[in-house]
């Protein structure tokens, strides 16, 4: 960053100059210049709309729209000069758009000020960053929607309390993830809609007195409707609250997933073979392989809701309208952004890579007498015991084949019949894994046909 | 609370009891009987499932479905034990319905678990708590639309960084959180679509064999329908962190609308008087009136968005599906929904009852410069100056007013001259605050009759 | 609660009164009661300075000293009726001293104010609870030493990444949570130290005309030395903070030793037996022994730490002095003390119950090539090689006993050699995992030796 | 940054290179080559000792230490090359060592690994910004001192509730924040205690069986001691929440001072003007001077306690020893800590610039029946009523001065005797601003003397 000149907007009725830590405090350029490509789009719809307003003259118009494309290009390509002393992207590119095209530069500020100016770039900037989020979970949902239909009858032991609860199978496993990373789709999508209204026009605060257009400014940077408060719209900055607050869930989800692949990624576990790609050895253990993404996407929801936190803390009491606080809103949205997608893209790449072990999984799945619940229906079902009867039944079946360090199905049906007399030949048919989980065809529930016909619809919701 | 037994449902398998500490940090029915109508609906819902899907009979059916109403009506009137040795609300139903109906309590929890139960439970609480949310926030919003009509063309000043910008209206002002209330309500309201889906049936986390009707019991409770995969139902707790992140919003909404109120209220502003319904005076000077409630207000974003901090923390990394950290869920949510009803009645209340100091808030708009942009703009418009140029001609007569102590108006035609020759006397009619804010047309401006239109517009969509 | 009266104290000012919403909204006596001890003591030691001040006489201060001791009688038994309308524990208590001791009640509020009086209540409070946490910490620590003596040399997989890394001991890792909550002790001790100074005195915030000893009640309420600004007296809540600080570190260390009894419960694991006293069984899994205990722990940071955001955001940008915003400290504490102290006591007894299983872990310490790094050091010191080098030579043999099946110590000594010609015999002796825990003697390491010498100087510390 | 070798340490054992992802994801040279004193002060220690413990040569440690220190300067001149291929900081220094020094240096990493190495760098860092942090805190302490020496006896308004109470001194509302700075000191200075033990020697979890001398490199890096267990060394990151808490704690009173400021700089208030170097214009308003720099500084708490959220969510649940989820503690560390120096230097810059305007603060401290207390404390003290009596007298009074427009003092004897007739001429003595604030002499009072006193105690303690 060179600083070019120290010709501050302002500076003029100030005797003494800013020192170095009041420039180091109050200048934005260092980070607020992620946001020029949306600064010149806002400033570029600005000027046409003052132009078909009779506000300024075509010529004038057609000469900052131009002019701003120059600048444009100059920081594309990196040639631009950003200036410290010019405080933010705002002036920097106006200062820029003046020593390229002269006087109608100063014409362009006319009906706006930087309240709707920052506000509105920053909006677009979120809005961009709602839809590449929005592109991200599609990609992420696509990956485990391919490992469930390879492993839509695989064996796996569900688990509640990291315990073996039930037989369940990976392709429901993975579709749990499906339907989470689906709301946050679904929640990315609404923040969108909401959010998307024009702050443009609404000028330091309270309107403007030019006949400005804002529907037109509004249609022009792709926003439903101009804002319908001034106060409101240089006020607001909920938008990126709520951004933060669904991409503090999403990566909640995130770590859930990555918690469990790192659980199986280990030695006692084995569920799964993380690729080389997203593992890493060690420095003085040449035969680990650490799930090191796994581990670093778990740690990300600390960072997005931290700057969820931030932000909040920052909001909380401020009067109206803007207040310099409100500065502090980009750099904490721009971390969690960044992390976000980055995150989302290493799941992405991970779920893509890995290998469920099918043998481990199914020899977890058979263990720990997982069929016992089977067994309780079975007993409901077949014997038209209450529920609650059956429980006890099979809770002494239980006990009884661990205390002969055997499972359920290695009951004779005598050792059965010993517990509850009415008990037939037929409860061995609900005592294995495979028809356990087959028989679990209520509506969401872990069977192979259930599955495929969840895998089925989200397919079609991404055509 | 009274113990009146200690049949815990698991006890059978364990030799030694749980001591103090683990009934302590265990049983949740100090807390989750604020569930019972919830679970009572649920357990209702259910049983006539299963008695149309054949699982159970129609008698039995009928004897739980009118035992469940006895339970419930002996709970609200007060006349229910509720045990901590049963530790949740749904064994304590279940066990008093037992006592009153017998065996067929024991059917009841057929095809079902006490995971997707809670689940079902705390969904149908949070709904009807988005529903309370939403009825308290078209009561606030219409109480500012009252405010905002009868104030419609009242000056005061605009501010940003607490300093005086522009003249705005009284009108304005509270359209501006209307606005900020009206997301809110919006975002109320998608939470609540998004969490309308049923865990009911989803049982342990596989889902079961038993032949239930999941469509049946989600329509019965009014969920759109079941929940699509059955180790996300109960794994899935984002129902409550929506609401919170949604609620930390609002209540951050009306932390800002409380710190104005409260220096709004001090000696020095003196823009609104609060009624003595929601201050209080104070034990050592009897003379003061504090704004008690607006400042208990203020602080209420702390706890609910502390709330939403301890969920978060919760979740993160937990592996699917149920793990007991997630009973931690509920007093956080209680709590926060709690403070949030109460900080939005109290906020109705408070803004239904003050009244804006109309003479002090003209005499705040008017002073201070407050009409410069006027000025500015006027050059632009009228003698075609570049908005910058006129920004320092401005400055140049601000400058000059405030070194003679008086105001722009105050300014005569030759000083206006001195500094830019072309100015005419046409400029002394937009340097008038009323003036000011009548020429703030453009949409969503603060001319009075911007503001009656977006009075008219939010109780069209309120009707 | 029982409203036994209105006689609101500063009512007299207002024509209407405070309506039911305000009620609510303002009252803390439903949960400051709980400072009733910390508030008699308070006034008993005001009214006996204020008689050896010469302010009061000292018939009177006996007077409400007696009916002060009456008063906290009658709460202990229950029998006190605690009055809404009174709003707090201060008016409550005062309301009811003056009917038992009639008018010399009125004069204990001399030279004081309800914002020095909440300050020294809810200071008293917070200390004892930083008494009663290092009592619990101290009691924790012991149940690990336990823990760490009798398992000193049993072996176990240190992990990274849950990846085994190398063998350590299980003393070893006890002792790392003793380390753990030592500087969480230690933190408490600092805070205690630094809040002890006396607010009382400091009257509304300005202090007061009257001839007060401050020293004297300071003393009395075994305070340091009274507060040196009388302004940041009334206006301070750090010490709550600071408790709220250093509550979630401990907590956060709760959730990591509750995290790892988790995963070691767990099928795959087994490295550790829970008691029946702190694991629960399951509705629908009869054989499950869930660990509840430790899965409510390890969701206690989130609560806890959620008070501490909650009343950091309480605090953010309060102006001087007391701000009714602060009345919403004692809820957030006193839920995250409750919650600390519970969970503290849980895990104590946890510890105490458990049982390490000492076969699983050795077999899991040996497996997994975990004496890598034992050999790559053996290169480095028999063979002079750099460490570098020495790294690539072992994961030279690491591959070759991985594609072979075997582990490291069933390699031949030609094997070895065809990777590097110089390795000998002695390299066997380390390869074990019992000589490479004992060979980690450097200060801190695992060697059973200098575990034994760790939990000696703890010994030391806690005599 | 740039690439020059993608010679990855562990990327012998991995078929496929991490791709581009997995680099960004993984890669931390990024932001820790700001440890790279730290990093290269460690490693100059661990090399002196292991030539003191015989564990390399002589020559090989001068080698090292010679060739670390052309490391140094190659990275303070900004002539190093990093590499992200290499990782991170420690990877880069040791891989540019070879090239200076050849084969010493891969002598250098025997008995440490990257575990000890990072938590020593970071340890190092965050305590050489605990000492930054101390001469902050120390040096605005210094310019509030300043601001309460000059204006010991300036009188202005006392407030609770943002409403007068009573008259203070400017003197005792500076020496207010001078507390809390003293204890922010006190927290920082203890966090420094506690956590200056070296974990270098740890190792990668389990310590060495090289015969290191961990005493030795912790005395030369200043650790007051080796850190005690050597799993604890490496999976600890309390020092940096202890920091981060610490610091939140200080940027609350930061705001809270912030927030008085914009208040007071309000042209409501008038109370303080701040220089034009704290303070900035507005791109549309000429005349307005914010206070941008006190309003940045208020939102500054939200950053710093968001990276507190960050990394404590971070740690929650974490299983020893090392996860690379510790990885992301860095970032969060360096924003908190840059952005509580700057926000104290300004805060500092901002208290030495600006000026009390004694005249506006007397105004205000007259006005609002101010010394009513003063009213009813001489009730008590010459009439001998009860204070809740005196109370009554004197509300009775406000509201008779407040009926006629007038204040206190203006009311006549007779008046005064009208409410009660012991009332004397010798009242009036007390209704003076002057008076009141003069009184006040309770240890911690806002008196003028009791001020200076204080003043004078700080600057002992600073002395």
């Amino acid at each position: 960053m060179t600083d070019k000149t120290s010709n501050q907007m302002w500076g003029g009725r100030f005797a003494a100059g800013p020192d170095a830590i009041m420039e180091a405090i109050n200048a934005s350029i260092g980070f607020d210049q992620r946001m020029a490509a949306q600064d010149i789009a806002g400033s570029r719809a600005h000027a046409a709309m003052l132009a078909k307003a009779g506000i300024i003259t075509d010529s004038d118009a057609e000469a900052i729209r131009e002019g701003l494309l120059t600048v444009l290009s100059e920081i594309d390509s990196g040639s631009f000069n950003f200036s410290t002393a010019l405080e933010d992207i705002h002036m920097n590119v106006e200062a820029r758009l003046k020593e390229i095209i002269g006087e109608p530069a100063g014409r362009l500020h006319t009906g706006r000020s930087r309240n709707d100016q920052v506000a509105t770039d920053f909006k677009l900037w979120v809005r961009d960053q709602l839809d590449a989020t929005d592109g991200a979970l599609v990609a992420l949902i696509k990956a485990l929607l391919a490992q469930a239909e390879q492993g839509a009858d695989w064996v796996m032991p569900g688990f509640t309390h990291l315990q073996t609860a039930q037989p369940v199978t990976w392709g429901h496993h993975m579709m749990a993830y499906v339907e989470m990373f689906g709301r946050d789709l679904s929640r990315i999508r609404d923040a969108r809609k909401r959010m998307n209204e024009s702050p443009l026009g609404a000028a330091a605060l309270a309107g403007t007195s030019f006949p400005i257009d804002r529907d037109m400014t509004a249609e022009a940077l792709g926003f439903d409707r101009p804002a319908a408060n001034s106060l409101d719209a240089v006020a607001d900055r909920d938008f990126a609250l709520e951004f933060l607050g669904a991409a503090s869930i999403c990566a909640m989800h995130l770590s859930r997933l990555s918690e469990e692949l790192v659980i199986w990624s280990s030695a006692q576990f084995r569920f799964v073979t993380l690729s080389d790609r997203f593992s890493t050895g060690s420095s003085i253990m040449p035969q680990k392989k650490n799930p090191d993404a796994a581990e670093l996407i778990r740690a990300k929801v600390g960072r997005i809701f931290g700057a969820n936190t931030g932000l909040m803390m920052v909001m909380k009491g401020l009067p109206l309208t803007y207040s310099k606080d409100m500065q502090e809103d980009k750099e904490q949205v721009f971390d969690a952004a960044d992390n976000l997608m980055l995150a989302l893209a290493a799941m992405e790449g991970m779920v893509k890579d890995m290998t469920g072990n099918r043998e481990s999984l199914a020899a977890a799945a058979g263990s720990g007498f997982s069929t016992a619940t089977d067994l309780a229906d079975w007993c409901v079902r077949a014997l038209n015991m209450p529920f609650r009867d059956a429980h006890h039944v099979t809770g002494s079946l239980v006990a009884m084949a661990e205390s002969r360090g055997c499972d359920l199905p290695d009951l004779s049906l005598e050792d059965m019949q010993s517990v509850h007399c009415d008990i037939t030949d037929d409860v061995f048919s609900v005592l294995t894994v495979e028809n356990s989980v087959a028989s679990r065809t209520s509506y969401g529930g872990t069977a192979p046909s259930q599955v495929r016909s969840q895998i089925a619809r989200w397919k079609d919701i991404l055509a």
